[in-house]
């Protein structure tokens, strides 16, 4: 290949010259499959949006409404190499309300952001965080966690809503069954989720403008994902498809199972998105499985919590044996607070309960996640992936910083 | 005068060559006065020290405990022109030691800032924040108010732990009377804060390497401060004087009155400190007085609680009047919330308890202080300083951003 690998100093897309494997697109948006490992189904390949180009395998930070939690600031996000960044239909949806976000010049724009960006449809979060979720083959109706108003959402308005915030790719309305669920409650899903993806493709406006990501759900019978996939990737409107319905729950090892089973059956030519995935664990292995896009917001989450991902293994700062440590979290990181900052000070601030400490932890593990697809991008296009993987893996199972 | 004027797109440090009106030094210290405007008593200078040259008059962002508050990093002090960051013993004292803080190389290495810094004596801290303060002629034994743990600290003690901090300034051990005190009162707090200025000139390390900061008392009565700026400003051995003991709960005109006052009387060939102060008006009030430095919690304060200054007064940015602004917080401004994001956002952010609403608010409120020190200086230097601070003043009071 002819690709210049990317490294931990220059987080930019590497520019690409040869042709693609394949690929699909339609209008401001498209895919490119660079190549797929010698050594694994793991794909390097490229998305094309309006507003940038976003090398893949890409794990996408979690902007929740209208910022990444703890602090990190859009030029963080540039700084880091982060290609795409995800927002939240639902939280957007009650507060300041997809009109506001449409007059502002869309999400991009009002966030500072000018980047690439995904919107979820908001169902999984009308679920877990709705008061009196009434679902109904039509949509569902729900109450705001905010101030207890009614709200709609089926698929109409679920594009509706995502138009308006203007992102690069949005979401089609999905039902995302709990783990454990049985057969039927997981069919009864499927079928929703077939259903209202058409209405979705009907309601959508001018093809070319947004992309399109159709939902499988399937729970984790292989079987009913394999049924769906069929469904969903049978439809030839969708940009772009995501594996919904996994890590909400089950043990890891059936989660790598399904998104294995499930990834191999869907079309070469368009993005692979698994949802709400994961920790790095997780992203090594179904990278491994030929997954292009991941979000999560464990990142953050953990750096709020005062916890480091590194490649020896996550660091909890507050234990006591980083007291006197001069040592930055990683000495080959190249994020911000490795470049400025000793553990020493990070559990000094974190004690404190300084918002800087939070804030530094949740830059540097956003790094990381970066990095992590940086190398896995490198490793892949070197045909090397699977030995890479397995290293890493092995690596952060270690625990050498201590 | 020769000097180029300070810009808001050139925040660093001014060129001079001309010969200074006056200045005095020690080692790595020295202060330089170059210039006081025709039209006022301001003062335009310069602080030189091992980490850096600082353009006067200067304001302090202050770094309580390692850290600006609100998720404020050291990049962001150099962004916005930041010449010098207060540390505050007290905080640092508790936690994490000035040992630990010794050992990972001084408090600038530390906290990761890297350039100059003052820290407080502790004394003012001990008596608003420590449990059961005993205060005596000998010094004062506390609390912590962390883990209630007895400690006890003096001129002596002052100066052992600030030399550990290893800062550029360190302030004498003082007694700072509150607002309303009876003269008796204040009598005895400059009886004691002289004698300790004295302990602390015989206990301090090599003069040449950490400047001493002597600090004038004397309430709000003119007499004594008076005889109080006297007595301290007496103590050559002091690279520069501080006046204590304002702005804690007199008014305002009040606290005019008696820093233009003492001003009168200290020094010229020394810089001279306003400590605590202020708002906006109160550091174009007494910059034209002739004060030097400022530190204040106020706009990092504010910043966290949703309030913005700009040179059309201050914003709030929770009124429901931003709802559907898509202006900067101000257009003029150079820092990067007013150069990336909108009020309606920021207004977004603050409602939905994001911390980045808070942190944008404070990186601007902190710019603003520092564009104003800025301003000042060139007007100073233009011999405009009396003109163009009424004009200021004038135009903060219209709210002209309605």
């Amino acid at each position: 290949m002819s690709d210049q690998p990317t490294t931990s100093t220059a987080p930019a897309a590497s520019p690409r010259t040869a042709a693609p494997l394949a690929g699909s697109g339609h209008g401001d948006y498209g895919f490119e499959l660079h190549h797929v490992c010698a050594e694994s189904g793991a794909r390097a390949g490229q998305i094309r949006t309006a507003h940038g180009v976003v090398p893949t395998p890409t794990f996408m930070p979690v902007g929740t409404q209208g910022a990444i939690k703890g602090g990190v600031l859009p030029r963080d996000l540039r700084e880091m190499g982060a290609g795409i960044v995800l927002g939240n239909t639902y939280h957007l949806l009650l507060r300041p309300g997809p009109e506001r976000i449409a007059e502002a010049g869309g999400l991009a724009r009002f966030t500072g952001w000018n980047g690439p960006m995904l919107t979820d449809s908001g169902g999984f979060q009308v679920f877990s965080l709705g008061h009196q979720a009434k679902i109904s083959d039509d949509g569902v109706v729900f109450r705001s966690h905010i101030d207890g108003r009614k709200i709609r959402l089926d698929a109409e308005e679920a594009m509706r809503v995502q138009e308006l915030y203007g992102p690069d790719i949005m979401m089609a309305f999905d039902q995302c069954p709990p783990a454990g669920a049985e057969a039927r409650f997981i069919e009864t899903a499927m079928r929703r989720t077939t259903a209202w993806l058409d209405r979705c493709l009907a309601a959508r406006g001018r093809r070319g403008e947004v992309a399109l990501y159709g939902i499988v759900q399937g729970g984790i019978n292989a079987a009913l994902r394999t049924r769906h996939v069929e469904e969903i990737c049978a439809r030839d409107g969708c940009e772009g498809f995501a594996i919904g319905g996994l890590s909400v729950g089950e043990a890891t090892d059936v989660t790598y199972e399904i998104c294995a089973h499930t990834a191999a059956q869907m079309p070469q030519d368009k993005a692979r998105y698994l949802m709400g995935v994961g920790t790095p664990e997780d992203l090594l292995n179904c990278v491994g499985f030929g997954i292009d896009q991941f979000d999560c917001v464990l990142p953050s989450r953990n750096g709020r919590h005062g916890n480091a991902y590194t490649f020896d293994g996550p660091l909890r700062i507050k234990n006591s044996r980083f007291t006197a440590d001069d040592r930055p979290i990683e000495a080959e990181c190249g994020c911000p607070a490795c470049a400025t900052v000793s553990r020493s000070l990070l559990r000094h601030l974190w004690m404190a309960g300084e918002v800087a400490g939070g804030l530094w932890l949740t830059l540097h593990n956003l790094w990381f996640f970066q990095e992590l697809m940086r190398q896995a991008r490198t490793a892949i296009l070197e045909d090397r992936y699977a030995t890479w993987s397995r290293q890493t893996l092995e690596r952060m199972a270690t625990k050498a910083w201590r």
